[in-house]
């Protein structure tokens, strides 16, 4: 890693803007544009100071008066030598900043390469720097606070000791290979290898369970609104988003795609997921869009099913056998729409039909007494159209959510990548557990401990490959 | 001026995010929410030093880990004390820094509030401060080194100079009138006077001048586009706009507001002014249209008046005597379009008609023979559709925008606010020149030269209002 790069680091449009060069000719390089305008030159000052001067092109000519932050190797994000060019907020003299170090022999960054060299020189482990990415795009307190917890090492360091013990036990097991001949030789004693393989397998089970819960403090809980296809679903969705979707774009603003349908109540991120309407048909085209649908709704937390009230026990009974099963484990909140539209009722007609519903009392349906019994959460009335009642449900939402009241030293897996990771770490382990238990020879448990072992590291970057870090990099913004 | 201000000073979605801090209490209040890493508090550290640490909220949960870098007054840029706090670039963690900053006693500053008050505590004058905004806003090499000279105070310096000369014969007139009683008593040479004031007259016609050409670098050069409403301009707007258009957002993304139809052709802005069709018509709407059409030929430098060669007589002579009369002094670009459609005549054949045209040979028109002899700039054949023949029109433009080759020493003045200023500054000085011709006496003419002396002190900033200030730092982004 020789080559110096540099890279515009802030958006346009700004007031300042910062171009950020680090490597082994970071201030050497810089130094060549930059003019100082009293005092030594750069190179000459002490790190971690900043000086005034001005930035000249080959004529001669000021493209800007700038303040060169100076950082030397190891104090440096990267670990290298390094400048922060802080500019007025102009494309234009960035992109002259830029040209300019170009000239002089800097490569443009990749984007995430400031990062990806603060991992390759040491400065944090693969699992921190890709928490960077998160720190950036995070947009609630919720996935904020994770963000900034994994970048400060503490998924790595909890899944360090756990590796370090199997790397002492898997030592142990592979000298007992050295000296096959002894056949009664254990150095490791297999007791207390089973417990603790059984100790490490419970907590990698609870952060790979932990995935759920952490993807969706950074994603958002997914919520599917599902129902008849004249239910109502469109309108309810527009009025959720219309009402609360400019809070979300105040927050947002990285460089992600937008997801199209978040919105954020009481600091909670909901990603609704919007459905084709389900009903009895033999066009397949549109039973392909039901069966996403059906898709939908198992990979959703919470199931918002929307029924128009004035057609209720008809939408209710056709509907529950194929919505009901796939709810188990689920919220399920069923919302009955056109609470305003049905002259003979009132809204507190509709609690009394809810509480009733709450009861079985309306189910006449033999699938769904049967097999579901009370298998709702709530029961909403509520009016898409006018708006009436979507306070409750947002309120609704809120304590449908049931996140884990997590404080900032819960760990909690949000990287899919760390999911994967951890999902084989642990079917090695309870291999290991097995193989423990049946008495197989040492040998053989070893290599799944070394499995173990190998997927424990991959989190934290130490077994990495080049693709890997690439596929790691590619998503991270430009500067960083 | 006691609050001490803070604001976001960079735009969102970067992989750094920029807060600052100014005011005398900016190091105080940033020291309550920022703990070093190691060694001394912010506040005993040293001026123009960067320091490693982490903003924490009140719970004491990390907010992020930044770097601040730490200015003294007067060696800031606004002549406060002043932090810049240096996140990663996510608009919740940045909105949080300002929270927090806010909670212990920040104000929010106001548009332009950092650059407003560098002006009140006299780090640079008014018209430098202005061309801080300029300097964000520059899109082109040529508006960027104007900028970059105003704002270094290349139009102050020279008003200064002007201004102090005033000021000394000012001095010197008006010791006259305390004397008023020895009526031949003359402090101040009038044939000295004279010459001054002339000079001096020249000196502002010349930068009253330099306001067209410093407005076209800086806003792009005014190009009209007249015809016939049948004449193919839209299709022609729009090739010219879908070639290069994406240069142009390239190099913007500042906070202003986009002007639709602004090309750069080799470095030359080009603003296209699209025009209602000109016709003959009864219609009064129609006809307040075609009334707008003139005020922006009246307004820009280059006309291109585009007919469709299929009808080129009728055309021709229809209008001539609408658009000519207003073309004095301008470059009028004669277009033939549809020159692929005439099946008759080939691109040399256009050619050919368009040499004829420029003789006068095809113009029978009297009002337009008469009047205006070869008035065209350039005459080409063209076709808006195919896109044949563009590249000569981009070409002949950009010879039309015939701009002044400036160097970074010329001055040119680009503000209207100055252009207002130096205007009546003019009338004044010529008013000076005026009476000491006319022999009036010291007190009439001390009038015009307080006058002439307040409108150059204007453009610095020396007399301005609040209420100036105000309209000038309101078009400034946060943060700056």
């Amino acid at each position: 890693m020789s080559s110096t790069i540099c890279a515009i680091a802030t958006a346009s449009g700004g007031a300042l803007g910062v171009v950020r060069v680090s490597g082994p000719d970071a201030i050497a390089t810089t130094e060549r544009i930059f003019h100082p305008l009293q005092g030594k030159p750069l190179s000459a000052r002490k790190a971690h100071t900043l000086t005034f001067g001005h930035i000249l092109d080959k004529e001669g000519n000021i493209v800007d008066e700038v303040l060169v932050s100076l950082f030397r190797a190891p104090h440096s994000y990267t670990g290298e030598d390094s400048t922060e060019i802080s500019c007025h907020g102009s494309q234009y003299i960035l992109s002259r900043v830029v040209e300019l170090l170009v000239a002089e022999g800097c490569e443009v960054a990749r984007p995430g390469e400031f990062t990806q060299r603060a991992f390759l020189s040491g400065k944090m482990d693969l699992s921190q720097a890709e928490a960077v990415a998160d720190v950036i795009a995070a947009d609630s307190a919720a996935a904020h606070r994770l963000a900034i917890n994994q970048m400060r090492g503490g998924v790595s360091s909890e899944l360090r000791i756990l590796r370090d013990r199997l790397v002492h036990i898997a030592s142990l097991l592979e000298l007992e290979l050295d000296f096959a001949d002894h056949e009664d030789l254990e150095f490791a004693d297999r007791t207390e290898l089973l417990s603790l393989a059984q100790h490490i397998a419970q907590r990698l089970d609870t952060l790979v369970r932990s995935f759920s819960a952490g993807n969706a403090l950074k994603n958002g809980v997914p919520v599917a609104i599902v129902g008849d296809a004249n239910a109502g679903k469109s309108t309810l969705l527009n009025r959720l988003l219309g009402e609360e979707r400019a809070i979300v774009s105040d927050v947002r603003g990285t460089t992600r795609d937008v997801i199209e349908d978040t919105i954020n109540i009481n600091g909670i991120t909901f990603r609704l997921i919007d459905t084709a309407g389900i009903r009895h048909t033999e066009d397949s085209i549109e039973r392909m869009g039901i069966e996403r649908t059906f898709e939908r709704i198992r990979q959703a937390s919470i199931i918002l099913w929307l029924i128009d009230s004035t057609d209720l026990n008809t939408q209710l009974r056709t509907l529950a056998s194929q919505i009901l099963p796939l709810c188990n484990g689920k919220r399920l909140l069923l919302l009955l729409n056109k609470a305003d539209n049905h002259s003979a009722c009132t809204v507190d007609d509709y609690r009394e039909i809810a509480h009733d519903l709450l009861h079985g009392r309306h189910i006449q349906s033999e699938d769904f007494s049967a097999t579901y019994d009370l298998p709702f959460s709530d029961i909403l009335p509520l009016s898409a159209l006018t708006g009436e009642g979507l306070q409750t449900l947002k309120d609704a939402l809120v304590s449908a959510a049931t996140l884990p009241t997590s404080s900032q030293n819960d760990l909690l897996i949000t990287n899919a990548r760390h999911y994967a990771a951890l999902h084989d770490a642990l079917s090695a382990i309870l291999r290991v557990s097995e193989g423990l238990e049946l008495g197989l020879s040492g040998d053989l448990v070893a290599q799944d401990l070394r499995e173990c072992i190998h997927h424990l590291s991959d989190i934290i970057g130490e077994v990495t490959s080049d693709q890997v870090l690439h596929n790691i990099f590619k998503h991270f913004c430009i500067g960083k």
